[in-house]
């Protein structure tokens, strides 16, 4: 399961509903031309809290009948609602995910006690592995080292996509935990992870950008830490000029640009302006032409 | 639609089912025994962010039949999934609610543009008012004076259930918005806001303690300060120890003990040991025999 | 010593040197037109953070003796440097200072044990009593109603000067402790906090408003709430502007506009632009005018 | 101006004066043994806030008196009171430093500009360079990129020490000021700087620790990252324990341990118990024996 997995964008219409050609095109993309080995379905990324239980089943079949057996597939099926979580890992079990994820419960504050019950209960009712999705500016749910290995006590949960500022807390569970799998969440410090031995990564912007997250990876392993720097940069390049001008869309837009069918957000979240779609074009000419 | 609404509480299964039968026995308290105003249905309080569409429709049915026209509704609709928020607002209008609340949306951070567009796609799918539902602390939505006004200008925004500590902010919407509606959302804070000439107060704790947030609301009203204050820290002794306790499970086991069919927290949350359930008991023979 | 104190400002030149004056002019001001019942010296609105010990006791004694014994006064001695702390404690003291206020000591994380060495060691080395002045937004640190409990175990330790949102806390301590003294610190919240029966409150904007802040705590007693609300409009129509102008620069020039030499801001703080000082002069105008 | 730097720790008498002995033990030790390529003098490490200037004159003139110019010196001049900076900055390089460093000004909220003016003014008084000294989680204050171009824009401001968790944000600055020199400020992720390219390190278990932070940083540099990784691990391992223990006191336990004088931290900081102080003993026994 190591590796380096693309946090999958969904195709929406611009009525909010899955458009199936478009979704299955940004399949298609990650595998064939990013080469990831991997998709992470249903996470932020994926509009999954804003989407529907149907919806979230619908993504979880027609990435798996895309993808087929092309990548690994890990299934984010964490919801507020328990049983809905439940449901989702059973889903995507069946069909045949290779692993399943949850983000920490949020909005009411779950007392840690509470966060290993939402765990065992999702795990207690499949025959899957879990990695836990920690994003504490996403959810306010900061775990610290103890806490992790009470959760990693459950032979089921193989790991952690840590999508925290926190390298110390990063580098202790490494160290405690040396068989526990964890994927770094910021691409945008890609390189300062992968020297503390991560297993893989997971990002949004390996949509448009996953080769150059493998150098980064790839080169630092090897030790080729200029290198490393100098594509790390680049991606960085881009990076900033996407968040500047509003992560999921842009990245939509980009996609759309290479001829993918990317649509659009699911609302609340803003689609981009006119200017906002040229200003995503000329950030693929100048950062995505190789 | 001014005066005191209980944030209702369910009655949940231990299975997480809807339990109708507690679900009216707390409607009936509620209105028979409090004697609030109204109910404030599918809030923080009533577990909504943990259930499913359907059983947020099976409650909004359940608490209408139960309550009839006795007293005023108010159907809190907002979800993170828009096309949900929809459903439920048509879905409690139909049913003759007599507003619909939405939370500001949270987990994603929806820059303001993205919150009005929240607010009025709601609105435009039904012809009903709307209370803004603002609570920074679980959402980390802070709106400003300017942002509120800006959301008010739609004429069905007709108020806001502020459970926010700023109470600058709150005098100030006050003055600058005399025809919206502003209810007080901290219950252990009523006083103070009463002062400030707000129309109302939803709480949780009114499920039990529903009288005496009248008493405190009533009082402030009519200059009787010191009295008020003593309700106050009767209420706030209460709500200590209900909070070091646990807050939704000791209010349901305070309601099993008054004989009502309260039933248990959906999970993750906690149910109480029995420990817990024992000081549940004392804290309502303590402070909650007349 | 209960009442109301103004947080006393103090002139500076342009070269950041004190200008007794201006001072004495301010002092005076406080006296004889707000009709205040005590000051609160070298406190944040002081601008004390940024001076030296020098000037520190410099104000202090400019200050006793201009005001002699006409109102109350409390010196606010509190440092990150506790030999200065212990310095000025004693040289108020000696002074006449009716007491000593020390702020929670802030920039590094100083547990309670720590926070609690440091009263006892201010209080060891003087015959006077003291008030905690706690200020979370500036300090970072926040206490509970325990700790505080703790605090006041030492007889001298006579009260506290809340500057904290949380209303609920401020509740608990009044009926915790009734015998301690409890000042609000938050000007624009002064008829939310008098009616929880605070002793007094000390606020900056006393400098020019503190005949208002009389009226609404006066009111609140009266219980004539609607009447202390009209007040606390003005008073908050009066703050809104000037947060919005910049605070301490713009009380000094409204400060001025009524003929007080209040001098400047000492730097880092900047001093108002010429616009700047125009709108302070339209807030004087259109707000204190009586 | 490149390397590492240790955040020089000051022997303080039970009573908080200044050892001089003991001071110039550590210096030696850093520089003899610990092999650091310069001292970083009055920084939060060297508890400067807590105590006066005349005492942050005595430590300047002792360190720079012990070292010499055996190794490179920095001065941190950075105080609330501007005037204070000022003087102290002017000392600072009458006495020789290499280089001046001021902290972000904190307590009061200042805006940008202020922030500017501040590090402008201290400038503009003496003939010296300026490293700033960001460190958000005590100060408060986070700095954007454009701010840090802005700052950098003063020719004389010719680095920054960097003690947050950011890495995106090292990372452009890294790439947008390759003249400027950028320090490490968290010892625990030296190595996820490191292979950012920074110039160097600053930090206060150098004192103790210091010939592994070269370790870690010249391996980065040279691309061999799982020796560095073993290096930052066992360092880690140390940390991990000094932070559990408390941090200044337990470094200057091991410190004593080890033959050097380095006395009791100033009040309101604790200093440890006797388990405490065995616990410092067992840590300096099981990771800093070689």
């Amino acid at each position: 399961m190591k590796g380096l997995y693309t946090a999958l964008m969904c195709s929406f219409d611009e009525s909010g509903n899955i458009n199936e050609k478009g979704l299955r095109e940004i399949v298609r993309q990650n595998i064939d031309v990013q080469q990831v080995d991997g998709l992470y379905v249903n996470g932020s990324t994926g509009e999954n809290f804003l989407i529907s239980k149907e919806q979230k089943k619908q993504i979880f079949d027609i990435v798996k009948n895309e993808a087929g057996d092309d990548v690994k597939l890990i299934a984010q099926v964490g919801a507020l609602n328990l049983d809905e979580a439940v449901e989702l890992a059973k889903y995507a079990t069946e069909l045949g995910y290779n692993a399943i994820s949850a983000v920490t419960p949020f909005y009411y504050k779950f007392d840690f006690d509470e966060i290993k019950d939402y765990y065992n209960t999702i795990l207690d009712s499949v025959d899957n592995n879990l990695i836990i999705y920690s994003i504490p500016a996403l959810t306010g749910v900061n775990m610290n080292l103890e806490q992790f290995g009470e959760l990693f006590k459950n032979d089921k949960v193989i790991g952690v996509k840590f999508t925290a500022l926190d390298f110390f807390l990063l580098e202790r569970i490494r160290h405690a935990y040396p068989d526990k799998l964890i994927y770094s969440g910021f691409d945008e410090m890609l390189l300062s992870a992968s020297v503390l031995n991560v297993d893989g990564a997971i990002g949004s912007t390996f949509n448009v950008n996953g080769q150059r997250a493998r150098q980064i990876f790839e080169l630092a392993q090897k030790g080729q830490i200029d290198e490393a720097r100098d594509v790390q940069k680049a991606t960085n390049d881009l990076i900033a000029e996407i968040l500047d001008n509003g992560l999921y869309p842009t990245i939509k837009e980009i996609l759309k640009h290479q001829g993918i069918d990317a649509g659009y957000c699911r609302k609340p979240m803003k689609s981009l302006n006119s200017e906002g779609v040229k200003k995503a074009k000329e950030i693929a000419e100048k950062h995505l032409k190789f």
